[in-house]
């Protein structure tokens, strides 16, 4: 049994033009209808024709100070040293700011400059004609342009629109998206979980997604891989909507049957797209509905829906394609990213802005991998015909946050320690302006990182073979050429982690020679390796012994969820990430871990609101001394 | 009678630090409780606490791919000489993409690697531990931090919440702001209007920044100027909302009864702070509750508003003071801004990027002037002790629309007309990305601006007295450093307007001599204004002959309006602006109107597009030529 696997795959710009064509043959590339409604619900709708005043505004004279309404032409030769007496009633009236003024007077006194003589006033300087008045239309004119069609509505504009006398103004109809996510293992949030089901997830993005660019989100019941309740889900949300999303099952099964009923209904623009992630993504019409049938993997979903739905989403309004995003920045590639050829890639990526340079780093790239989205600060596109970008070239990065997020956010590569995460937490509470953003590539890497400008700190917990000191050799040898301050954050334990009740009766790393053992180590560079490598010498282990010693994570968390799971049976790590994981734990050794910061990074507004945080704040104290294995006596003292 | 008008004005900064000081000291400048909501409905809102992954992702080993599930050491040895066959059942089991991995197996065989023989598979290459497998937490490991508190909750964040095995997330309350419209002359919109009334549009405006900030809006009903009224309002507002925004009628009556109403139920923190606009914003707090006063014109609240409650309702939900704004740009001065000493100023700005650089023009400062509100696309303040800014000069705008938005303008600077409204419309209709921004500054100043860098497109129509030409001649000698194109938009009739009916039976400019006629002029540098000029001349009449002659007003639509409310009874413009407001026109004389445009910008993006809409649009042809006295036969023609 060989599946039919082949599918043609065609390329991203004459994917997005085959779907103008077809969507714009169906008349459905363009604004929809409009609907009058209620100015003052019209905030962030889109004007569907030009708005222009109905009255004037002010739409009488009207006395701009508290005073007098005179005539101008009674106030001639006034003078201090010749005043003059106007009467009362006749010749001058009281009006407040905002009064209208009497007939046939066209000027104001202020109250300031007038003597109240029994019934007369008395004056000491003529006015001019309307001096003090708000004359009509002098903020509005009726008949004037207050919103083109096609504009977004603001706070203002529905000022302005009540200023000029409507009430009620002309908007187009919000496009309606419907989303049916598919398959017969997705399951609803909250449901009691077996092995096998999968979360529907997707749709909550997408309907997120969908109400930030300004259209209607109907959520349509999880239908089971059975091509006729998918025609059925189809048929009934395409007349319902103006879109129809449709996400597939984990299996490329629902996807069959996804486009046959695309195919049975209407028409089949496309299946199959030459960009990563998303390529199996399909497009098409089915009675004047444009249907976007989505892979089931997140990041896949939610790349494909951003290149293919919101272009229509935002035709359908009238708006501006690509309006509403956050725009691009360019930035220098912190690590070399290669990339197949042949399809387009979107990769997501870490900013930061290092010494007034802004510094991209990508992250994780499996379509599967829904935390790097929501870590993403942007994504950054690679060609089709590119095999992929060196360390150091400038990229363009589009934005998905806004780049004053990305300008306030601290920059941290190196190794893990969940204190990390508490640290970020207390961060943000505390100055809800700066971010504190991990990478995850080891002590050795974090340094690495500072010597070429691309993190702002580097938490490390390096071991000195000969010296038995911690992180001050390295420093040295790895960055010469710059002063490198250390923080101590915390002291900790690192330990095997176990299974709960240590059924395979581990003592210590002297049984990870044992035939029976598997192992899971860290990856090269990271401080856990080095600390296990020096071990091992001290004890005349050779890493043939171990099994599994090949196998490498990046976290501590991924090391105690390997063994929870079975991958191995144990690791070397923190007892946080035991005690996280519910793993029982074998102390090893304890060891410093510091943040390490360049001197010159010491002052700025970031790194002076971070040591506040981690020397201050006794919250955060408690909270790590709280996860237990933590020594936190010197937290933010400078090493010397 | 003197009124009591002296009030203790506070610098900015001070009225800033008194009223957080008097907030904090009352416990409400800091994150309001929190509530659980369910994580589908958490859009926007931000988190109350971390928030971590209750269950791994995936919570199982699943696969990868469609294919069979081994146990890799049943693989050891397996290549295209000597394929190895597995029994299915005991040694693979078929699983597709997504499928849990059957208890005790350890790898996936891609279903394209394997040939189905009876009851066994055959593969040709060994597998690795795990390939092919989405190990349990690869994308979320339990108890990993999703978001930190007081982060926003976006799309991609619900989907990592739901994804970790999160249905209900806690989120702080939205603050609950309520307004209080004061004012007897204050009335709904869509009443019946009288002489004297105002419309509340203020309370609108502020309902939409509140909503825009996160925040709920609470519209209390209109009191009128009546202190117990007033104070019960304000009474019954403390005990519903989180903070209280009275908005003050005209005059100054109404003011001090809030002021006295403070003062009654709770403290007044001041009243009186050294801005313009905003100048009598008053602060307080009553039970708890953070109460502001706000002046009723239009740009005064806006302003005071967006300074003082901003802030607040930030800090009620956790988030950055100024988060949420479009950040700041730095631009420069079209032109000199002068600045009364003692007061910080708030300056409304349009800005457009020409050649690379970013212009800004200060817009009309009058407090009532709503719709510069709605123009603009900026605001710079101008220091308390500045007397003003020279045109050229560096400034900081703080950005009220999105910067692309801005780089997207076309920045027309120059005569009026009302085609030109029509034009900006047709643009936004046909290129939503783009818009047309005019200021009316006359044809000659509109060719100054071309020649500083300015503007992009200047609309003119220069008559020269001595060649009876149009514009040429002007271009030549005010910019004979640069090649300019003239483009022709319309030739139109300009003409005498008159109230209907033409009471004072005015048949030419000769009439304007008489003794009972009050004319309205045009600026100086307006091509109306040259025209008239050159007429009167012709006719032998001089400026000091005509009543009126020295008041000027910048567009056709104020001249109108002048007359149309017997400021004036007449004044020369367009059969456009007359028929707009029911006035009768008396012809003088039809005059070509022109678009200047440098020669370099001719081939931009956005100029390519308005000629576009210019040349080839219908609809604005036939909309021009439907106001009456347009001739657009020669429409988008250039002008050899």
């Amino acid at each position: 049994m060989k599946r039919e696997i082949f599918r043609k795959v065609v390329p991203l710009g004459d994917a997005l033009a085959l779907w103008r064509k077809a969507l714009a043959e169906s008349g459905i590339y363009s604004p929809l209808g409009s609907e009058t409604i209620d100015v003052r619900e019209s905030l962030g709708r889109v004007t569907a024709a030009p708005v222009t005043a109905r009255i004037s505004s002010p739409f009488y004279h009207a006395s701009a100070m508290d005073g007098y309404a005179v005539r101008f032409t009674d106030t001639f030769g006034a003078s201090e040293a010749a005043p003059l007496r106007l009467a009362l009633g006749r010749q001058a009236v009281y009006v407040d700011t905002g009064d209208p003024l009497p007939h046939d007077f066209n000027a104001v006194v202020m109250v300031e400059d007038v003597n109240l003589e029994g019934e007369e006033i008395e004056i000491v300087a003529p006015v001019t004609p309307w001096e003090n008045v708000r004359t009509v239309g002098e903020d509005i004119v009726a008949t004037e342009l207050i919103a083109p069609e096609g504009q977004k509505v603001r706070p203002v504009d529905m000022g302005a629109m009540l200023a000029g006398g409507l009430t009620e103004v002309s908007v187009r109809k919000r496009p309606k998206v419907a989303v049916i996510p598919t398959g017969t293992e997705i399951v609803e949030p909250g449901t009691e979980l077996k092995r096998g089901d999968i979360i529907d997830f997707n749709s909550t993005v997408l309907g997120g997604l969908i109400l930030e660019w300004g259209a209607e989100f109907i959520r349509m019941p999880i239908v089971p891989d059975d091509r006729q309740m998918i025609s059925r889900a189809v048929s009934q949300a395409v007349n319902e909507a103006d879109m129809v999303v449709t996400i597939a099952g984990a299996s490329t099964g629902s996807e069959d049957y996804t486009e046959g009923v695309i195919k049975e209904l209407g028409e089949l623009v496309l299946h199959g797209v030459a960009i990563r992630p998303g390529k199996p993504a399909m497009l098409g019409v089915i009675d004047g509905t444009a249907v976007v049938g989505l892979p089931g993997y997140p990041v896949a979903a939610h790349t494909a829906f951003s290149l293919f739905a919101r272009p229509v989403v935002m035709a359908m309004q009238g708006l501006e394609e690509s309006s509403g995003g956050f725009g691009t920045v360019c930035a220098k590639l912190s690590r070399q990213v290669h990339s197949a050829l042949g399809s387009e890639e979107f990769v997501r990526m870490k900013l930061g802005n290092v010494r007034g340079s802004l510094i991209a780093t990508p992250l994780g790239r499996g379509a599967g991998l829904m935390m790097t989205l929501a870590r993403a600060d942007g994504v950054m596109r690679i060609p089709a015909m590119s095999e992929g970008l060196g360390a150091g070239a400038e990229v363009e990065v589009e934005l998905l946050r806004a780049q004053q997020e990305v300008e306030n956010t601290i920059v941290s590569i190196g190794s893990h320690d969940n204190a990390m995460d508490l640290l970020a937490n207390s961060l943000k509470k505390r100055y809800p302006r700066f971010s504190l953003s991990s990478a995850h590539v080891g002590s050795m890497g974090g340094l690495m990182a500072l010597k070429k400008n691309e993190a702002h700190i580097a938490p490390t917990h390096l071991l000195d073979e000969e010296t038995g000191q911690y992180n001050t050799p390295f420093l040295r040898q790895l960055i010469p050429e710059r002063k490198v301050v250390l923080v101590n954050l915390v002291y900790r334990t690192q330990g095997l982690m176990v299974l709960k009740g240590n059924p395979k009766n581990i003592k210590g790393l002297v049984d990870l020679k044992r035939e029976n053992i598997t192992f899971i180590n860290r990856q090269r560079g990271a401080g856990t390796r080095l600390l296990l490598d020096k071990s091992l010498k001290e004890l005349g282990i050779s890493p043939e012994e171990i099994t599994g010693y090949g196998r490498e994570e990046f976290t501590h968390m991924a090391v105690a969820s390997a063994v929870l799971t079975g991958v191995a049976d144990t690791g070397l790590g923190v007892l946080s990430a035991a005690n996280a994981l519910g793993l029982d734990f074998v102390p090893v050794t304890k060891e410093r871990y510091d943040l390490a910061i360049p001197a010159d990074l010491m002052e700025t507004e970031k790194v002076e609101a971070l040591l506040d945080v981690i020397r201050n704040d006794k919250e955060l104290k408690e909270s790590v001394d709280s996860m237990g294995g933590y020594d936190v006596s010197e937290m933010g003292q400078l090493i010397e």
